[in-house]
């Protein structure tokens, strides 16, 4: 399979995961009585609606940068994207719990720490295919050379460590963990500057 | 990233969050009782879903326009234009909210505010995007001169201006509000013609 | 707009609309008491989910046949079209209601004349497509004749006219106009042969 | 139509099949007692949703090699992919009914073979266009040999006996059955290493 059809389907289902997330935040029962309250009360799901919509983005633009340095796809590399797509999928479940144990304020750690473990998973799936491409330089063209690629393999392998500092901030408070993951959007924003 | 690339994922946030509006719309316990009564009833869920495709159907017409003229990009530009994509595929929650407050004529005002604001904060996105990719006409291509460029920011700039303009209206009259949004759609479809 | 990018957005809003259906099947409360006798009970769901996945299948084809021949577009074509899209993406509502209706065997009718008029509403904003794009051969290509569109003309005109029939059959019986949808698919698919 | 627009909506449905799965997991009532049991009970739900995604994924890679080697279309052709996406978007819905059988533990053989005879009826479709399109080679290109193509006859012609297979075990055990679509993935995984 060419690499730009894994890209588009991979691009689908990004964009699909990334428009489902509103679907998880609803008017809770009996705000008909104070629907400004209401609406200022579900502010633990625009905050997970938030931070998911951008970690799933910059994921996005992250496996965008791979594939264009993938230049040929096997069996294996396909199944190893589709786990990586099958996490990614599954993210707007961790999203609902987390505002859901927020607004109810029980549960909150065990809910960041579902979050949490959930982008592990995927960060791990995210460098299984990198680490499968770029070993020997399998899978890759001509315009990065295995330096490049190496520096690569370290630097996305930072992303499931990072995530597991997430999870393990998040044992001891949700909200430290969602903090972590805002400050990892902003850098990563100024680091993607030219 | 190609223009390509980011223009398709842009297409598909646009596509999915329109489609996902129908959703929103349910029948009302004790519909058998009178089908046609609850059918008539759900008039707000009709209202809002057609103005809301229609501003997103518009939206999304500029923001191809828009891609038209820009012909590089870099992380910033990704970045506004994954803001811009977060408030857009939000959308189906306050759609939702209006016409929840429609059909239970309870904060009917207050819904109309937050579904405004909602639109502001999409075109200020919107905006930023073009004023970043436009000015010294960092990223255009050739088939659009300067003079041109600063007369779509003008233009453009008047989208969260008019939306703030429906949003204090809506603090008055949530129909008020949506009469304003079916006049700038009957305005903005005759200016469209060539 | 290039009619590629529409015709890109058209088939999104289609193929999601058309695996949207699905959300509206639902377990009856009480299934745990017996399974295969609630499963069975559904067939009302299933019934309305292969017809409409069916008609919109239909109508994509056609849809496609139509962008064939129309090379060029306009603000007017554009605006038309997306009317056409805010009718399609509106159908897993009155399928819905189509399905819950004979499930609770109340209100059969109305259901079966607002699954219609969504339809014929349908079936006429698409005829304003081709009438518009094909009036003095407007935005028509070089491999279609002026003969040749006056024949789709009165092809496609013939849509709203049966979805009308079928209309006026559900007043009658709900049944009789799903028997009258299955006719027209079978039709349809034969005379699809070359 | 061109097979590469058939297989751009194809691939679309796919997509959001796969990704609407995750809509079916739903905390239970009264989780805010204990949200790490409420999460770990559950595990149908991740056990369903992830072989429905891996089938679905497999599905769709095998879906493509098929159209790798057909290179035109016509009307039957597109009537039969419609039936097979049909199957495969209606899929959310078998996966949900097992998982929620598991969960509550009763009428699990009833879902298994629920699920399973969804399976076998999509699988019946999948043969059905590679046995139009290839007998005779009728819509194949020179890049596959006759023998080739009856050899994926009988490839491919195994997949629905293998459902039945799974069918007929989950009559007797659910667990039984997914254990069997379990070691059906790790298979075809294998399989398709070059």
């Amino acid at each position: 399979m060419s690499t730009g059809r894994l890209e588009a389907f991979s691009d689908g289902v990004f964009a699909i995961a990334i428009t489902l997330l509103v679907l998880e935040i609803r008017l809770p029962e009996g705000w008909e009585e104070d629907l400004g309250g209401a609406l200022l009360g579900l502010w633990p799901s625009y905050l997970a609606y938030v931070v998911t919509f951008l970690l799933v983005g910059m994921i996005w633009m992250n496996h965008h940068r791979m594939f264009h340095f993938i230049h040929r796809t096997d069996g294996l590399l396909l199944a190893l994207n589709v786990l990586l797509l099958m996490d990614v999928a599954f993210l707007p479940f961790p999203t609902h719990v987390l505002a859901e144990a927020l607004h109810a304020d029980h549960g909150t750690q065990m809910a960041a720490v579902f979050y949490g473990l959930v982008l592990v998973i995927g960060g791990i799936f995210y460098n299984a295919v990198w680490w499968y491409s770029s070993s020997g330089h399998r899978h890759l063209g001509g315009h990065i050379t295995p330096a490049e690629a190496r520096a690569l393999r370290f630097r996305w392998g930072m992303g499931p460590v990072l995530y597991l500092v997430a999870t393990v901030i998040g044992a001891f408070s949700a909200i430290g963990a969602l903090g972590f993951y805002v400050l990892l959007l902003v850098f990563y924003m100024f680091d993607m500057r030219p």
